[in-house]
């Protein structure tokens, strides 16, 4: 049994629901409120997940957070094909270099631009901006003459990147500016189980 | 053939040196200087790494940016018997979830402060600070009856998350708060192979 502590307008959440989807995976979604700037979690969410933040995945024994581990481990385990996270050395850890661009400068821009502006968050919108752009700017500059960002199709390095980069505009980025983003964005709505959240347009769970 | 390019005051690319040096591999270094605050690059190094942040490795075609990606590359590829990364799902994801501490409260804080205070990064000192706190409390939460953060020995995601715990006095923290931390920092000293860097006694390069 799978049980995912999300936000419906959290772009990391939205990552994971996103490959539950995919992967026509059942699960129960356990909704944390946002209060302040800052989600509302109690000494039983913290047990299970120190940084209180979201998404947490809990599958049976294990506990998960963070919304790269939780990509990493669904297709994992529950991928036997290998499609969304292939399993030889060389890919492997190119599809990792992109999720560490969604942990960086997606996170530090994108996201906390997003975060401040319309949440409330504490930070440094100057540098979240500069640094949103710079994730913009990396993203289009691989997407320019190729479909995906490793491989030849879809893999979790693409739905770690995406979220943010499509709710750009709630952090103030004008998305025309890098229309290779914007094409990538498009092939990545038609994808066959493909779920929206607030902000993104698709049929929403 | 293995060449990284690094630089000796950075914990990012110690953690890959630290690495390539407990799996007695060879490689050559590049040094990338810092200049008011940033790192010194030209078009050629973008090319390689458009993020233009270090540590970026190149082994033979492949071409990796990102501490974290390249850790994962190393283990995977070079460590036959999966002692630094376990191939089961469960194990590999919980690794994740360590190297995603390492990617956001490691980054956003530990290395933030250290960066604002010691190298003129810009940022925001009081949520570096803040985050650096979190980063500290969850290891210790984590450390304060185990000797490891996953499995029974040391992995990739201690080597991760060790580097800026280890230098986050040039942060601004007292780790004689944080005595589960010092202890793990101790450890991991021990480890067969290891090395320093600035601010990290033991044998340097």
């Amino acid at each position: 049994m799978i049980r995912l502590y999300h936000r419906l307008t959290s772009g990391n959440s939205y990552k994971v629901r996103l490959l539950l989807s995919i992967l026509q995976l059942e699960y129960e979604a356990v909704a944390v409120e946002l209060e302040h700037g800052r989600n509302r979690v109690d000494e039983a969410y913290l047990r299970l997940n120190p940084r209180g933040q979201i998404p947490t995945l809990v599958d049976d024994e294990l506990v998960l957070w963070g919304s790269t581990a939780i990509l990493f481990y669904l297709a994992k385990k529950y991928d036997a094909e290998h499609r969304w996270l292939p399993a030889e050395a060389a890919a492997a850890a190119e599809i990792m270099q992109w999720l560490e661009l969604a942990q960086n400068e997606c996170n530090t821009g994108l996201f906390l631009a997003r975060a401040i502006q319309r949440f409330g968050y504490e930070g440094d919108l100057t540098t979240a901006l500069r640094d949103g752009r710079k994730a913009l700017d990396v993203l289009e500059a691989r997407l320019r003459d190729r479909e995906w960002l490793v491989l030849q199709r879809a893999t979790i390095a693409d739905l770690a990147c995406f979220p943010y980069a499509a709710l750009a505009s709630e952090g103030g980025f004008q998305l025309s500016d890098w229309p290779a983003v914007q094409g990538w964005i498009e092939r990545i709505r038609r994808i066959k189980g493909f779920i929206g959240m607030p902000g993104i347009a698709g049929p929403e769970i």
